[in-house]
């Protein structure tokens, strides 16, 4: 059986000289790749008690709404901001150059929920932080933190400290 | 039990005056909203052949993965231009005002694969129209198309005359 680091296209240059691109969309149109990667990030929450799944646009949305769906748990989106109909808050965090702002719906989680947030790269971790910081103000408690992929070499696991945080795989480099 | 219908929100005059706005993050936010969504949406599709499932970023991700992973099919994403690393081929296609381009990896479907493409929501039905043309300049062959919601009022079934072409839910409006 193709371990599912297989699956992982890299891409030298991508989307700027000196960066390695680690493209999910390799491992998604294989269906063995898809079946195994959601199977792989789900044994690592599974004996963590949880109320909702979080997930990132876009590609949070790939792996949080199977394993919402598999796991019979609500999934909530984060979304760029202005995307989200009704009352939100938001948080804005830094990028390479400039900033950007995230939203979530103000009722999507409830005081005292359990929640594991689910995203496909950690790279610096900047969004990740957003988005718990958000939970956070919402009452929410972050119980875990999954990705299929990690770039331990930008740090990110830093900005998480105190947080229970696990990826399918770690790649050394940025 | 609840019927889906009763999960989706509206909201009136979002994004703008005269519209009466969707709401799918509160079909999603429920663990039972969620899975009944999906479970219909797949029940369309139960005795239809296919190879592979497409579905456009950022909402066709939510529905698209989870009923690909539950019928063992690949996952190929439509994206906004310059988001997928490798070679692509793109669609250009009118929005209400101006224009949007859309792109796909040129590796991503191959000839003669049939091809259900996924969504959650048909307005005017432009950017599956432009999705289909994608498919079909590939080599595939697009067996069905399936929508969560569709707004009736705004006559996308107009572009996709000639195609099997199901939702969920059929508001009247736009």
């Amino acid at each position: 059986m193709k371990k599912i680091e297989e699956y992982v296209r890299s891409i030298p240059d991508f989307p700027e000289e000196g960066i390695i691109f680690r493209d999910v969309t390799s491992v998604l149109q294989d269906a063995e790749g898809l079946h195994l990667a959601i199977d792989s990030m789900q044994e690592l929450i599974k004996d963590v008690d949880c109320d909702v799944i979080v997930g990132p646009e876009s590609r949070g949305f790939i792996f949080g709404v199977p394993i919402a769906y598999n796991l019979r748990k609500a999934f909530i989106p984060v979304r760029k901001k202005g995307k989200l109909p009704c009352e939100t808050i938001e948080k804005e965090y830094d990028l390479e150059y400039g900033t950007a702002i995230i939203e979530m719906h103000r009722d999507s989680i409830k005081p005292g929920q359990k929640v594991i947030i689910i995203d496909d790269l950690m790279a610096t971790g900047g969004t990740i932080e957003a988005i718990v910081s958000l939970i956070e103000e919402l009452g929410g408690e972050v119980v875990k933190i999954v990705f299929l992929m990690e770039l331990e070499g930008l740090k990110g696991r830093d900005k998480l400290q105190g947080y229970n945080v696990e990826s399918v795989i770690r790649y050394s480099g940025k």
